[in-house]
């Protein structure tokens, strides 16, 4: 089967780098910017281009959602399968006369951090059983975790993604924000943030919560409130007023 | 040294662990709650008492903060050291005629979960340097992290724990409350969370930040929202807010 990649972002790149890692062979990694392409290409081995894309049995789109439509129509062979890698596009959105598809890997990539491509899971959607077929075997290839996936639950698995990932970054973002400011290294906090994590493997995060606002503690809530301002101090009363509410307090 | 806990909650429970798992020994566990103090007592083969406070060189007082003052005026003893553990309060909080430490485990500690105290972190202050170096020799028998800190200082690693600690697993909740609606296994996301937290043993979170709002996607944004409700919406809309305040979005 040939296979071309379409984007030069981090999901074009990891997904690109899992595939290779698990002898199966790209025959192009297609976009727009050069640079990316071309580094891409000298690190994986995998022909590119920007100009002409190659004729292949399967095209994965990975770039933004904004782009996803308009990307599609660059491909004009009938008999290919056709995937978009988003996790809230209907795989409808793709606009050409083949065949498609949604192959959407739920995972958080940064192109300078590596990954155990095997235990990510991934979500397949196809028009026909023998398209899933396909795409299931080829995920298994890479990954341990391969399911099925209709979109209205890709919709919702992806916004409990940027809860349970983005939201919990920007927390991240934040909290060093404040450390910094007081010159406390944020390497103090990362068994803190292990732990934190660690426990949710064994216990309901509902039943994990600990501090101030499950607490109750008045006085605590006060004086931090006192600490912090602007975007802080907003996420600092919307997390407590939402903690709150979730235990009845 | 005669060292005496006082309280039979998760920080007094772990503490008494950590200090008989170093073979440091504990000469009472004191507080109101007999049920708890006698199961902390048969697992880890500490005397117990709910009546009579023993005679100690120092005591540590693991009580919530609301407690701290009313707890510290049982200690009559003028010639120990009394030390609390509490994050946001001053050593001068405690109300006898002893000498004063603050005590500070960085660590979120529930129950039900074990623990590798070693990577803890503890925060000292004392009134003195024989103070600061009897807590320093007990505190680096358990931790490999031992570190001064003043009042001001811990208020501020106190803020910082809550939200990279308190306020992510309150995401980790709501998250898990999103896909519990729609019958999605919460399982499948721990990949996605564990690789958001290694992330930032490598990267600073700021650079690390992924998702529709740092990529200023509006059509997901906006779709987001039809999904939501109640306080899993005005986290969304805040958490957005913040992430776009600090890319200057």
């Amino acid at each position: 089967m040939q296979i071309v990649i379409i984007g030069s972002g981090n999901v074009a790149y990891h997904l690109a780098k899992a595939f290779v890692m698990n002898n199966i062979p790209l025959v192009q990694i297609f976009g727009r910017n050069e640079k990316e392409l071309s580094k891409i290409s000298e690190e994986l081995k995998i022909p590119f281009s920007t100009e002409k894309l190659q004729a292949a049995d399967l095209y994965i789109i990975c770039v933004s959602d904004n782009s996803v439509e308009n990307v599609s129509k660059l491909i004009l062979a009938k008999d290919s399968l056709v995937a978009h890698t988003s996790g809230s596009l209907p795989k409808e959105i793709l606009a050409g006369d083949y065949r498609k598809a949604s192959f959407y890997p739920l995972q958080t990539f940064s192109k300078s951090k590596s990954l155990d491509y095997s235990k990510i899971p991934f979500f397949v959607e196809t028009e026909n059983k023998e398209d899933q077929q396909i795409l299931f075997n080829l995920a298994s290839k890479i990954s341990e975790n391969v399911m099925e996936s209709t979109h209205e639950k890709r919709k919702y698995i992806h916004l409990t993604a940027v809860f349970a990932c983005n939201f919990v970054n920007h927390l991240f973002a934040r909290a060093k924000e404040i450390s910094d400011a007081q010159e406390i290294p944020f390497d103090y906090f990362l068994p803190l943030i292990d732990e934190t994590v660690q426990k949710i493997h064994e216990i309901d995060p509902k039943s994990a919560q600990t501090g101030p606002a499950v607490r109750n503690d008045k006085r605590i809530l006060e004086l931090h409130e006192q600490l912090l301002k602007d975007e802080s101090l907003e996420i600092y009363k919307t997390m407590n007023h939402s903690i709150q509410k979730m235990y009845e307090l």
